[in-house]
């Protein structure tokens, strides 16, 4: 009998591991990538994205990935929609669970979907609204949610209020996501205080980059929090372009090690896990892994 | 006017991290690195370990590397001592502040010094209370706190026990070390709410290793219990002969990043502490650097 407290962790790497390579993925890599961490115990995916073919080219075979990942039994398998042309594209492949994206300052929309504020947030709670009408799962990210790149601290109002405003419009779960890695653990700890009247805690999830090294802090801050939603990217892919493997999203393994280790049920399996970084190794030609994985490879090469 | 609460953390590199380099450091380099950390906020240091010569070649310069650094104004400058003939030397040197260690099993104990558990107990005692006849400060080490290399996870009762018995025998501080770096937060929270009865938070510290990349987790998990001193060490250096610069101490620019950021006062700059990874790197031929210096790093050369 299972009384540990369950941890619905989503692997993100598909989508925001993947977007950001330069070498080319074959969308069957991608596919054996989505089974074996379903095969490793992950019970949602984050597989793809509906964005321009002209924007992100190493998403353009969204179609083809939903259509065959789809369906598996008791896994999650998500995708990214822009707007409702996003949404629209979505639905013809099969999709039943959409994530909006929506930036917390000005600068990061107008740059990032050249949007202003007012108008991603529009967009994003139409296309909300759009996939709920459809039957869709629904997930809304708040990016940048604790510094904007262009803006500096992002004001934890602000974030409330985007979050309050999804969650109206039809999501299921709100991601607040530090979508650069620059939160400390207290800064996590003071936004989930501020966004706990507006979200309940069950439909809060949170999304961290470990580009300053204190992901997994903030995951512990989140936990302690009476967050129980994650977003992670085996292998900690993604995330960082100007550096490749060092600074990339929190990594599933960190994240299933401490939480498994304190006590938590994640559902996962840490050495199947380690397996499916090796095939992502593999397959983008590139050292990947997260904290965790160097004292794991020891262990399991019986150097300890 | 500062408003924000201090944390006091001990830079262990010249010891903890020198102790198992295969480069040999010159008193000098010594004496230089510890300059550099008193010149960059570091208030105590622990710089070195009046171990056997014979066992422990790279401190045998621990007398003269105590005469030359003692004596800074505002620097507590500590030693390490395994016995009443180590104290003798530490005494002859001129040291004001001790720290001994007393592993929490058996055969750890059997196998780092060649002692019973009960015989390691008693000679840490007797070492403090010879410490503080002779007007010292003192630290006690409980290692292996968590998890012993030799036999797995270690009863807490235990931990609390020889951490009374430390207090008792005149430990001003009583430092719990997670030695091998095995530790997820549950367990430090466990941990430290066990000994709280015991040993007043006041003088609690804690000492961890960054094996499975959980280091500050575990340190914002006994902040969050309200311990207020860390041990760290510059750069990470230190800690694993197994894997050079992969799995070292906690390293001290991670810690003072997170608590800096995190509200708390460390009295440490983070850009000149950064300096003195690149001086450790310099000194010890390796790359060196905390979760947090590759973010640092590229920020620094202004490339964000």
């Amino acid at each position: 009998m299972n009384t540990r407290e369950r941890i619905a962790i989503t692997d993100v790497s598909p989508r925001d591991g993947l977007q950001n390579q330069t070498v080319a993925v074959s969308t069957a890599d991608k596919l054996a990538l989505i089974r074996h961490l379903a095969a490793a115990g992950v019970r949602s995916i984050e597989a793809t994205s509906f964005v321009s073919p002209k924007a992100v080219p190493q998403m353009a075979d969204a179609a083809d990935v939903i259509a065959s990942a789809r369906g598996q039994p008791d896994v999650r398998i998500s995708a990214l929609v822009p707007n409702l042309r996003g949404l629209e594209r979505a639905l013809e492949a099969g999709v039943t669970e959409v994530a909006v994206v929506v930036s917390a300052t000005e600068t990061m929309n107008l740059r990032n979907i050249n949007l202003s504020l007012e108008q991603a947030i529009r967009t994003g709670a139409e296309t909300l609204r759009g996939a709920r009408r459809s039957g869709l799962a629904t997930r809304a990210y708040v990016a940048v949610a604790v510094e904007c790149p262009f803006e500096g601290p992002t004001p934890i109002e602000r974030v409330v209020s985007i979050a309050a405003g999804m969650l109206e419009a039809g999501a299921g779960e709100v991601v607040v996501a530090d979508t650069i890695g620059a939160a400390a653990p207290a800064q996590i700890d003071r936004l989930l205080a501020a966004l706990a009247p507006a979200v309940p805690i069950d439909s809060t999830a949170i999304h961290l980059h470990d580009t300053r090294g204190l992901a997994c802090a903030n995951a512990w801050a989140a936990l302690q929090r009476g967050v129980r939603r994650f977003d992670a990217s085996v292998g900690g892919i993604g995330g960082c372009p100007f550096a490749p493997g060092a600074a990339g999203n929190l990594a599933t393994e960190d994240l299933v090690l401490m939480a498994e280790q304190s006590g938590f049920d994640t559902g996962i399996d840490y050495a199947a896990l380690a397996e499916v970084v090796d095939f992502a190794q593999a397959i983008l030609g590139q050292s990947l892994g997260g904290r965790s994985m160097p004292w794991y490879r020891r262990r399991r090469s019986g150097r300890r």
